[in-house]
């Protein structure tokens, strides 16, 4: 059990893990720190914690295990902050969507005596702020952690195991590998989410207000990654840009094949293509990583709220 | 009440249909034709009408509505096979995702005595065939009808009737508008969902295997419409291509637009676009069109399959 964990950050991310952390019995005590009052206030009134600040460094002092909660621009400041206050032998860590960034922002302000073990929880919602969290969000989903060579084995064993008691499974990987699988699997799907959704924003008022009504055809899927929180998004883009525009190129290559094929009416490979893509989501199921239900499990039939 | 239904393809589509017209009461008789023996055997099995065959011009005779439920590339010659069969009067529908196309290929070969009134239900999941429908499946969606100009309004009503009867919410629109607008709305988003899918096929095996592990990330909610049916999607790409070389196009600008931001580390681009596009999803919601459920209601903590 760890004595002392300090959330710096208590939205979505920080407050599922301190909703898991008391439920599965992992620290004995809380400390949560955040920017805002309003945010912290909210915080004590849901009890998430043992320990309310609005001080990172306050939060940390005595701590065994601190995790950056926050979005990942603020994480240069906040390390300066709390680097005086750490006790020798913490383990500092992060939930980051991004790593070779968060490393090069965190590691130099860091003092000898303290372990830092990056990492990043592959699970999440759309919505944001200490209400969205829960305790089994971490629940059979992975989580990678990205230390650098030469960290002390015992520390990354000791978050391991921490996010184990989350219901994780746990993975470790170089940042700038995790950076590209990342900007695949998680990033440009965001850009091109926010981008469609932002191609229907400029329709004009009437036909925008059509394809709002027949979103169940397709369009609605997309609308939900691009409901993300703007601040971690942009930061995400700001801090993870030569994979994301490596990445990003590939997709652009490949869309330049199909817009090609369908200006040409070639039917073969648009059918070959339409196949192939298929056995990725079985490959998704198999792995636990998806429902099965047809339409993520969607409610049919459920009723129309503006037409009752 | 419909005295004799016929529908032509008993996909996903058709087989909700049939389901959902029992289950209300909205046909007498429902006469079943598909192309497979072996899909007619299912149908037979799951008992989702009256009448069997593999010979559509048969499922038509003395039937009051035919519904064409099968890929729109097919219409056509199903239009010649059934033409000499309908009774007078009788009314002609489809459930197509594409309109004008399905207008210029049924109406030539339609007797002057028979009323052509093309529908689109803006509805489905992932799967297809006769074990794939629901009778809700059309519960407080819209489906939308598309007559051209002299059609009888007694028929359009008595198929509007019919739509509702199923839980529909009926719109007449015109087929090149409704073109355009489900271009946005559903087949550029199916372009791009089977786009992404196709790059991380591409990607070389270990980091494939990475992509999948991780896909709660955000891909995965890319991998739900590019598992949709090959054929009816090569299709509707077939038969709508101007309205959705359009429509890409839009997104291509656009896109090139973000493409610069993210390289320019542009973050006020970044954030007041990924804040704009908030606001559709809640409209969305607001228009009983999306569950307002956290990650589209998504069980959760599941049990890991290949793990257990
Ligand atoms: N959302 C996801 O799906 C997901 C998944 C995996 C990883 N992540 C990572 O998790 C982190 C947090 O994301 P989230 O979804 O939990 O965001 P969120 O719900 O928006 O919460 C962000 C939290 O960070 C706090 N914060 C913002 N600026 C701060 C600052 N300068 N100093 C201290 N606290 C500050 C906010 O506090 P105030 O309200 O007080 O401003 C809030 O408590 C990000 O780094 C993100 O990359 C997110
Ligand atoms: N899926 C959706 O989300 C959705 C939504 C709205 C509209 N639609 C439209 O609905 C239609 C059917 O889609 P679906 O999803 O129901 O497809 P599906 O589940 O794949 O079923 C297609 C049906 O069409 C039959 N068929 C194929 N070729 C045929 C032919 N030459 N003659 C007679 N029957 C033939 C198939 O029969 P066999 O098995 O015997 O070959 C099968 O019964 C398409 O036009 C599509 O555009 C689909």
């Amino acid at each position: 059990m760890i004595e002392k964990l300090a959330l710096i950050g208590i939205g979505l991310i920080g407050s599922s893990i301190a909703r898991g952390a008391r439920a599965a019995g992992l620290a004995r005590t809380i400390a949560i720190a955040t920017r805002r009052e309003e945010t912290l206030a909210e915080a004590r009134a849901l009890g998430l914690g043992d320990i309310y600040t609005t001080d990172a460094a306050e939060a940390v002092e005595g701590a065994d295990l601190v995790i950056l909660c926050s979005p990942v621009g603020t994480y240069e400041t906040i390390a300066r902050q709390i680097a005086g206050a750490l006790k020798p032998g913490a383990i500092v860590s992060d939930v980051g969507s991004v790593k070779a960034h968060v490393i090069a922002s965190i590691a130099p302000h860091m003092p000898d005596n303290v372990h830092l073990v990056p990492g990043h929880p592959l699970a999440g919602t759309e919505h944001s702020g200490p209400s969205a969290g829960f305790a089994d969000l971490f629940q059979n989903r992975w989580c990678v952690l990205t230390p650098t060579e030469g960290t002390d084995p015992e520390a990354v064993e000791t978050l391991s195991a921490f996010w184990r008691g989350l219901g994780s499974n746990v993975e470790i990987m170089e940042a700038g590998h995790h950076d590209l699988v990342l900007a695949i699997t998680s990033h440009v799907p965001h850009l091109v989410a926010y981008n469609i959704v932002g191609t229907v924003a400029d329709l004009e008022a009437h036909t925008q207000s059509e394809v709002i009504k027949f979103s169940a055809s397709g369009f609605r899927d997309f609308t939900r990654i691009a409901a993300s929180d703007p601040v971690m998004w942009r930061d995400v883009f700001l801090t993870n840009r030569d994979a994301v525009l490596e990445m990003l190129g590939r997709f652009l290559e490949d869309l330049s094949v199909l817009q090609r094929a369908v200006r040409m009416g070639d039917g073969e490979a648009l059918e070959a293509l339409f196949t192939r893509t298929r056995a990725i989501r079985r490959s998704i199921i198999a792995a636990g990583q998806e429902t099965a239900a047809p339409d993520f499990g969607r409610q049919h039939g459920a009723a129309k709220p503006d037409a009752e």
